[in-house]
């Protein structure tokens, strides 16, 4: 049994912007020589999540007017209010989807459905350094 | 230290179908013969999930009724427009649940509530065949 | 590789609650003499769940006022209804937030961000006596 810990870096946009890294966690677990067990995918930081959908443009416009519907980036929030910031719809939506997702490997291959990408959403509200963790328990 | 990848098949009906799954879980536990370990359910594909409830009639209704106040079933989706499809809103709730929750295992048993059933949640607009993995990594 | 699942043992006051469980975690991880694997942190029970935020007083009410504006305590609940609760509300937030999340540990640190804490939340109506399962997997 092995344990493998790596990082990813990525530049984002911010925005609830919504990045396919489906390849990325692809080549750290072929890279990683595994065969079977658990893949964790997280995110560091309180501004961004990790999910999965189908990744296409219009899933893409669709979930961030979902984000804008129900957690809306205009509204009064107190963290915005005591810091001065104006990210405060970013926390919550990120509080609300997690900052993991966890992947079953057999046989050397993540299984995901065909249209079930692993999506990086960047909510802050400006461009970000993020740092993505591929972990990989497993033999 | 062992892994055990199983999968279960299930038939669902979709329309946000509400499915306890706690038993086919807990039985592949048993046939693993692993005592103390981490369990991860995953289900394949983008419009389905898992989660945990107390599976009772009134919070099944209660669930169902609270995707459809937050993301309508009817409103207009961009997927839905660019594809002729109309399973839009069932891509984005699964985005929002997740395809994957995990359980700690001790002394041959799930830790879980009394009230807390693990449930597969089959959002999508039509019946579908469902792999759902249960992945066990533990002694 | 070893496992290690310890017990944490809270008194909530419920009504949506976000307790910093951060430290909690840390210490189990400490006393656990594990260097590199997965933390698993899982609150038994089905109107509770854990996820991360900054916890500043700000976000906590925003976190709070979010819930209540999606999925309000005192509106109409089949659950309710049928067995005379006042909880309906609790149960569906736990099952949308999920009652677990995992992280990465390396060097004996969790990877985490610095304004990123693991909280419990608490829905329930009254006031209640938590069991949060903290599991590691590793070397």
């Amino acid at each position: 049994m092995a344990i493998i810990t790596q990082e990813l870096n990525l530049s984002t946009q911010g925005h609830t912007e919504i990045i396919d890294i489906t390849k990325n966690v692809e080549e750290v677990v072929k890279k990683s020589k595994i065969s079977d067990g658990l893949v964790t995918v997280f995110v560091v930081g309180s501004t961004a999540s990790i999910t999965t959908i189908e990744y296409e443009p219009g899933l893409v416009k669709d979930l961030k007017d979902a984000f804008e519907r129900l957690m809306p980036e205009k509204m009064e929030y107190a963290h915005n209010s005591a810091w001065g910031d104006f990210n405060g719809y970013a926390h919550i939506r990120a509080a609300f989807l997690g900052s993991n997702r966890s992947f079953p490997l057999k046989d050397k291959k993540m299984i995901l459905g065909t249209w079930q990408q692993i999506i990086l959403v960047d909510f802050d509200n400006r461009p970000r350094e993020r740092r993505i963790i591929v972990q990989i328990i497993g033999e």
